[in-house]
Formats: structure tokens, sequence, C-alpha cells
């Protein structure tokens, strides 16, 4: 997009989880893929403009992989890669593709993750604190300069072992993005839009809950927004589709002009649309292969989908 | 509405169940409610313009639920009351209040319905065979003289009981609305996107796929439309929600001016918003007590809540 070329681009900085993902279907089964959440989340967001990552991984980690981030020109200099193995997880999908079972979580080097800052990144505006542990979020933003705007997503593993480090870390937060189920049990309250007004309560301007194939919600000073799910005809492999979402979102965010109140509308859309691809294809291979213009041409189909 | 006083009003034929419901909820307990398919879709539609009812009910009916059918200008004619007991059914829902169970259920005089149209019925142009056994449908079309637009909504019962009188109705059928559990118990597909293609190939140029608090899904020959759910903060009982959003979509689309193509999708707003009143209330508590006025003013909020 020639836009984007014009103007000074914001990097986004995205801290997560790296890691190899053996992800079972009733179709198929693909061992060792590159996963992770920040993997997602950075893939994602390098559509729309420069990405720093920060993670860990062990010195098994595929040099592919490497080359994999590299050609989406993320940065690595916040990498780490430590002797030891690469965090493993291994998923089984039902045939439905919504319910799935771990098989098994191997943490590796992982285990003693401390995302420690190099300077050029602590002066990021647009920060993701993808799905990992709370007390690790707190750490990335006790060593940020002030940054503009900081988005963080979770998971009930979260909720449930360290929600003291959860509810601390909602009041340092502009957006926070989770899933119904997991709103259900951060607020016990099943209907969303209660669930929505209970965690504006703990701290965050911005709420969004996604519903899978149902589409998301967004809740802020703007109000509601009803955001769609791209319909799609096959899901191959849901696996990151909640991390490219939010992925795509920062991306989004960080590139284009204006308050955030102007864009964050439009990079929940982008968001469903990388997610949808995603869900085309085993781990990243899907995501890896897509053009922006195969984005912008979703986000078309969205507008002419809704339009009434 | 103005322009709805300046055109001729088509009115809209509805077939359906008629009958008492008493409801449970985890709040409170209503017997003997106004009830069934008919009922709810008659008055949804009532909004936008005449109805004629086709029903039939015992001689236990109280008279204030003639007087409602009639406050809202529903026509009568087609209405039988036949000495017995009318169709009572009784049901329970658990605390998400989507999940419910049947308690009871007295046919009564349903049992032997048999809806005979009176002359005036045979020629309306837009009918809505609200859910009751298919081969009632057919019995309703064998009378009816080319109407212009016929849709039907279906249940469980009838796809698992009566399958081969409902496929030879989905020939006969411009529209078929189904929701999303439904719709796989159909084709045997839970992909949305995939059982929608199915249906089409049994006959309806257009499909609607209803999903609850998730909304709805429309297909037909100008592609597909994701209809939004009006978000509500409180369920109090959903019980003809789906009968008030077809019947909310059948009177919006007799109504309006043009062909049915260009209407469909605002139709099945109204009828989002329709069913969003519906659900805050027992049984037809709520709807009752609606102006137009409010309706509209839920579709200028739909309109703002799916923006962007």
């Amino acid at each position: 997009m020639r836009f984007l070329t014009l103007q000074r681009l914001m990097s986004v900085l995205i801290v997560g989880s790296t890691a190899l993902d053996s992800i079972k279907t009733p179709k198929a089964e693909n061992p060792r893929l590159l996963g992770g959440s920040a993997s997602y989340a950075a893939v994602a967001a390098s559509f729309f403009g420069p990405v720093k990552l920060v993670g860990v991984v062990g010195d098994d980690f595929p040099k592919r992989y490497l080359d994999l981030y590299r050609r989406h020109r993320i940065d690595l200099e916040g990498l780490q890669i430590l002797p030891g193995k690469t965090f493993h997880w291994s998923g089984e999908y039902e045939q439905n593709m919504n319910n799935r079972r771990t098989l098994l979580t191997e943490l590796g080097v992982f285990e003693n993750f401390t995302p420690t800052l190099p300077k050029a990144h602590q002066t990021e505006p647009f920060v993701l604190l993808g799905n990992i542990a709370p007390s690790l979020h707190h750490h990335v933003l006790d060593q940020m300069r002030r940054p503009r705007f900081v988005v963080a997503d979770t998971m009930d593993l979260w909720i449930n072992a360290t929600l003291q480090d959860l509810l601390r870390l909602l009041k340092r937060l502009d957006a926070f993005v989770l899933n119904d189920s997991e709103a259900s049990l951060l607020t016990k309250e099943d209907n969303l839009c209660v669930a929505l007004k209970k965690i504006h309560k703990l701290g965050p301007k911005y709420v969004a809950i996604k519903k899978g194939s149902h589409g998301s919600i967004l809740s802020g000073p703007e109000g509601i927004f009803l955001c769609p799910a791209y319909p799609l005809r096959k899901v191959v492999d849901p696996t990151g589709a909640g991390d490219s979402f939010v992925g795509a979102m920062i991306g989004y965010l960080a590139a284009a002009k204006g308050p955030v109140s102007n864009n964050i509308r439009r990079s929940m859309i982008y968001g469903s649309v990388v997610a949808s691809f995603c869900c085309e294809g085993f781990g990243l291979n899907r995501t890896t292969r897509v053009a922006r213009a195969q984005i912008e041409q979703r986000v078309k189909e969205l507008e002419q989908l809704t339009r009434f």
C-alpha cells in the first residue's frame, strides 16, 4: 500500500510465546510447526509495518523459522536463543474444530523466560502483550517508557492461576482482548454486554471479546462495535487465530493515521481477516503465503457482507 | 411511519401454532402465557402492516388473548375456535438461558388441526409458514393462488420425524429459515457456509440460519449477509424470539416497496430488533408494549453498532 510507505512507520513491539506446535486434526497431523502467541501475532502485524519480536527459543529452533520471521521483516534483536529445548505444545482437535485438548506441554527454555528489552525496544509506542503469564507482561511494561497504546491478550490459565497479577495488569492496559469463555470465567457473567462493563471497571478503556466464528465485540468510549468474522467454507486449523487477530489489530493501529479511536473498529476488521487466513492452513502455513492485496479484498468483502 | 400509510398495504398470511405457554426460568415462573409460533410471528409482523392469522385454539382460550390479537389489528377470520383444550406447552430454561427442556406438551385441539383458508386468504402475496408440521404447510400452499413470496420456519422435530414432507416443502419455498443446530441436523454439516449451499440445492432461493445471540446469516442470489443480533444486557425469556424474527421479516417485506431482493437484508435487521424486544419479557409481554419508533431506534443503533 503506497500510503504506508509515505508516512513514518511506527513499529510494534510484540511479546509472547515462541513455540513449536504439533497439531492433530481429524484430517491430518503436523509436527513441530512454528507456533506460539508471539509468532502468530508478529506475522499478522507484519502485513502493516515493522515488528519487533520479544521471546525465547532453544538451540533446537529450526533455522527455517528464523528465516520465516526475517522474510516478514520481523526484528529479532529481542529474541533470545538459549541452550536447551524450544517450548513444545501438542494438541488435538475434535471433528467440529472447536474443541481441542492439549496432549503435551514441554516448556523447555520458556520455563525461565525473562523478557529483557533491548534499549531500542523500550520506546516503542504500540505494544502487544501476547498470551503469556501476566507477571512477564508486568516485567515488560516496567522496562518501557510511556508507550502510546498497550493491548494484552490472555487465556483461562492465567485467570485461574495468577488472577491477582492479571488484575494488576488490567490497570496498566489501554485494551484487553479475551475470548467469550474467558470473559465469563473472569466476570462470573454469561451475558457479554454485562461482562464488558465489568471488565471496563477493572481498568481497560477498550475491551474486545472474541467469539471465534461468531465474530467479536468491542466496547470502548465510542460505544459498542459488533465485528463480524469472515465466513469460511473450510477451517483447516484454528490454532493461533486469536493471536493473529490481535496481532493484525495492533499492526493496523500502529500503521494507521490519526487517533486510535478513529481506527480501532477497522483494526478489528483487519484482525478478523488475518485470523480467517490463519484458519485456512496448519499453523502459519496459509498466513505466510498471503499478500496484502488479498487482505484488502476480504476487508472489502466484509463491507459487502454486512451492508444493509 | 407516514410512508406506510401512503401506499397500498399488502397483508401477510401467517400459519402456525397458537398455544398457551407455561415458562419457567431460574428467576420466575409464568403460567399460560400467549404462545405458539403464529402468535409470536403475527404480533411481530403487525408492526409493519395488516396480518391474517391461521391457527386453532380451544374453547378455554382466554378472551384477553383474542383481544390482544385484535389490538394488533390481526385478522382472526382464519383462527378456528374448537371445543376442547388449547395446545399447552411448558418448558424450563437453565441459568444461561440457552438450554431449555420441555416439561409438558398437551396438544389438545391442535392434534387434529387442519388449516382451512377462508377465500380472502387464498390470494395473499406474502405467506409465512410458521413452525408446525410440514404436512400442514403443504395443505396451506395447496389452497393458495400463486403467492409472491413464501417463507417457512421449522424445528428439529420435523427434520427428525417428517423429513420427506419437509424436503418436498423446500421445493415450494422462496425462503427457508432455521437455526444453526437444525441446519447441521438437516445437512450433516457443521460449517454453516457449506450447510447453506446444501440447503439451496434442496430448493429455496433464500436460506437464513439463525444463531441466537450471535445473529443470523442469509444466503441468496445477492450473496451472503451477516446479520447482527441486537446486543441485550438482560434476557428475560427467549421463547418465541425465532418466531418473532421471521414474523418481522415477512411483515417488513410485505410493507416495503420494490423487489424482495432490495429489502431482504433490512427485513432481517427488523427481525433481529423485534426478536430482541421479545427476549426482554416473558412471552409477548414486552413485544406487545413496543412502539414502532422504538423499533426504528434499535435499527439505527444496529447501523451504528456495525459501521466501520
